[in-house]
C-alpha cells in the first residue's frame, strides 16, 4: 500500500468519527463549554479542523489557503466536510519521497520534523481533541456515541 | 532504531502525560464525573491502564497477569506507575518478527490483527481517553495542564 493511502485511511478512521460527533452538535450548543476554562464546542471543532489542515499543508510544503471566513456564520457540519475533503486531497498528493522531507516548524512548534512525523503528530492531535469532544457531546445529553475509531 | 524502542518511546510520549494528569486527581475526586453518563475518574484511569496492558500482552501472546486487586483501596498515581512499568517491559520484549505475528482478537474485537497494529491501536486508545481525562481534570479546577504529547 502507498504510504499516502495508509495515512489517508488512518486519518479518516478518526476524522469520520469526529464528523459523526460534530453532526450531533446543534446550533444551540455551539457555545457549550464542559468547564469554565474550556474552549467552546465551536472553538474546539474549528481548532481541530484548521490545525489538521495546517499540519498537512506544512508537511506538503504548501501555504494553507483559508477555507472559511472566521467572522461569517458557521455551520460546523458543513465546515467539517469541507476541511476533511481538502485535507484528504493534500495527503493524497504526497509522494513517498515527500514524506521524508524535513519540514521547518521552528516558528510554530520550535522544531524541524520529517513530513511523515508531522502527519502522525497531526493525527495524534486529532485523536486527543476528539477525546475532548466525546465528553462535550455527552455533556450535551447524547449517549448513543460511536467507537473512538472507525474499523 | 529498533521498532520496539520506537513503540516504547511513542507510548511514553503519551503515557507520561496521562500520568501527569493522574497525579492531579485527589482522592476526593476519584468518583468525579464530568457528565451524568460518564465513567468516574477512577473508572476511566483504571480502564486506560488495564486496557493498554491487556492490548500489549495480547500483542506479545502473553496472558496478562492481574497487577492489582480490583476490590482493594487504590492509589491511582501508584497504579499508573505500576501499569506503565509493566507495559513498557512487555513492549521492550518484542523482537522485530514478533511485531508481524497475526494475533487473534476475535473474542474481544471481532478481528485478527498483526501485533504491530494492536500496539498502534492501543496507543490511539490511550490518546483518546487521555483526551477525555483532560476535560475531567479541567473540571476538577486545574488549569495548569501539560501539552497533549511529551516532546
Amino acid at each position: 500500500m502507498k504510504k499516502s493511502t495508509h495515512y489517508k485511511d488512518y486519518f479518516l478512521a478518526h476524522r469520520l468519527v469526529t464528523n459523526e460527533l460534530v453532526e450531533k452538535i446543534g446550533n444551540n450548543h455551539y457555545n457549550y463549554k464542559p468547564t469554565d476554562t474550556s474552549m467552546s464546542a465551536k472553538e474546539l471543532v474549528v481548532h481541530m479542523l484548521t490545525s489538521f489542515y495546517q499540519f498537512v499543508s506544512a508537511a506538503a510544503k504548501r501555504t494553507p489557503t483559508p477555507l472559511h471566513d472566521e467572522n461569517a456564520d458557521i455551520n460546523l457540519t458543513e465546515l467539517a466536510k469541507l476541511y476533511t475533503e481538502e485535507s484528504v486531497k493534500i495527503i493524497e498528493s504526497l509522494a513517498e519521497e515527500d514524506l521524508d522531507e524535513i519540514i521547518d516548524l521552528t516558528a510554530v512548534l520550535g522544531l524541524k520534523l520529517p513530513a511523515e512525523k508531522i502527519i502522525n503528530l497531526a493525527i495524534d492531535h486529532e485523536i486527543n481533541h476528539k477525546g475532548n469532544l466525546f465528553v462535550y457531546v455527552r455533556g450535551m445529553g447524547h449517549t448513543d456515541l460511536p467507537m473512538f475509531i472507525r474499523k
